[in-house]
Parts: C-alpha cells; sequence; structure tokens
C-alpha cells in the first residue's frame, strides 16, 4: 500500500505516511499479548519458586536473594494491566492462553484477585527479608492469591 | 534421604527437615533463571513494539495504551538484578542465552547500561502520554538504551 521510496523519506515522514496507510489495529495482536502475558506469568513463577523452595528449605534461605524475589513479584503484579488483559486475547479468541472470558465478563472480581496478588506480594516484600518464617507465614497469602485467581480466571491444562 | 514419614509431619517440620538435607543449591538453576530472563526481555520486546508500532503509525496512538506500556517497561527495566543476572546463567555456563559473561566481569559497565534503560523508561512514562511526538522523541533514548546494553552484553545471534 505504501506510495513512496523509503530512501527519499526520513523516519518521521515514513512513520507519518505510514499512520495514513494503517489499518488500524489499535491494540497489539492476541497472539503477541498471549505471549507477553506468560512471560509475565513466567517471571512471577520464577519468583514464586525461588521463594517457595526457601521456604521448603530446598533453597538456602537468603534475605537478599528473597527481598529481591519479593520485590520482582510485586513489580510484575503491579504493571498496569492494560496492555497485557486485553479483551480478545482469552480462550477461544487466542491460542496457546488459559485466560478465561470471565476475566473480560467479570472485571470487577478479575480486579479484585488482581489487587489481591498486589497486597501478598507487597506484604511479601516487607516479609522475605526479616527471616525464614516470616517469609514461609507470608507465602501462604501468596500462595492463596495465585490459586484464587487460577481457580476462577485461569481455564483448566488441556 | 528423608527418614519421616509425611503423614506425621506438618508443613514447617517438613520444611525443616529437607532444610537439613537440602543439597545447598544457594541459587536458582541457570536454566531457570535463563528462562525467566527471556521472559523479562519479552515483557520488554512486548511493551516497546506497542510504543514502537505508535511511533511509525503502524498502531494508533492511544495514550492510555502508550502510558501503560511505558510504565511496564519501567517496571521490568527496575526490577531488582539480583535475582535475574546470576552469575553462572552466561553464554557458556547455560544453554539458550546470549548473555555475555562481561556482564559479570563489568559489573560497573552493566550497571551504567542498565541504569541507562531505567532512565530512558522513566523518561518514556513521563511522555507516552502526552501525544504522539512527545513518544517519538522519548523512543530514541529508549531505543538507544536497549541497543547499548546489547552491543556491550548480548553476544551474537548464532
Amino acid at each position: 500500500m505504501r506510495r513512496f521510496g523509503f530512501s527519499t523519506l526520513t523516519f518521521v515522514t515514513i512513520a507519518l505516511a505510514a499512520t495514513a496507510f494503517a489499518d488500524g489495529h489499535a491494540q497489539p495482536a492476541p497472539d503477541d499479548t498471549v505471549k507477553a502475558r506468560r512471560a509475565l506469568m513466567g517471571t512471577i513463577g520464577y519468583h514464586t519458586g525461588i521463594l517457595g523452595n526457601m521456604a521448603k528449605g530446598e533453597m538456602p534461605y537468603d534475605a537478599a536473594m528473597a527481598t529481591a524475589a519479593a520485590e520482582n513479584i510485586s513489580a510484575a503484579a503491579t504493571m498496569n494491566r492494560l496492555t497485557i488483559w486485553i479483551e480478545g486475547s482469552g480462550v477461544g479468541a487466542a491460542e496457546g492462553t488459559r485466560a478465561k472470558p470471565d476475566i473480560w465478563s467479570d472485571p470487577a472480581g478479575f480486579e479484585t484477585a488482581a489487587m489481591g496478588l498486589e497486597t501478598a506480594a507487597a506484604t511479601m516484600v516487607m516479609a522475605a527479608g526479616t527471616d525464614l518464617d516470616a517469609l514461609r507465614g507470608a507465602m501462604q497469602g501468596l500462595g492463596a492469591a495465585c490459586s484464587t485467581c487460577h481457580k476462577a480466571y485461569r481455564a483448566p491444562a488441556n
């Protein structure tokens, strides 16, 4: 659709020209959103794994590492949900996702569940560096926040 | 190695017993760290793509979506690096990574590069919601921060 030679145009001019011919997608492609969401869940899972392994005694307790893990869960949990939970990127609309339509049909419930993770993660940030007992105490809330949201808003695996 | 019947022990007791027999890994498995780091880069890439597509006119400018994307890049950029850039998870020590040994042999240089992304992301958070011109202006700094770090600390693709 582009009618201009690229070599004769500056970046900005190209950008403006492309605007004129843009096909109007107002949001990222669903497949990209699914990948990004899975990446974010991977980030949360990795850091929860560190804390969980410390809680279970499978990794030596390290206050700095535990605090870093908690901070990163909190950073992921508090990310702006607008780019991540885009309607049309759930089960039935996109591949490779277990995001249930309830996320969009019950936005208040989903927001409550998401806030539950934000709160549990903030609690973990305060607890993780204190000692192993405090970490273990906060782990229960963190696990509960994960499972509460997954039970309501994540479809079963296959 | 466990000598106790699980059914007779509480979670905490199991955890303490497991501590005694833990094999002493003081950090996550390198493969897990690589996956988590790639996930984080995926999160940054997805959101940079949103801003880049708006800058190029391939996605309609949307102040809220642009701000959300910038906030999420900033959240990812400011994550605690302790769990993500673990020595022994780079090229030569782990599979599926392009993280160069220079990250650990030149920690001050790497920190400067990482801070460059933090600063560029913070600038984008302020600019993205203003208007498309402001977004485009901040995009140059963001792209420069990405490429500065990648040139120095990411190995070429195969």
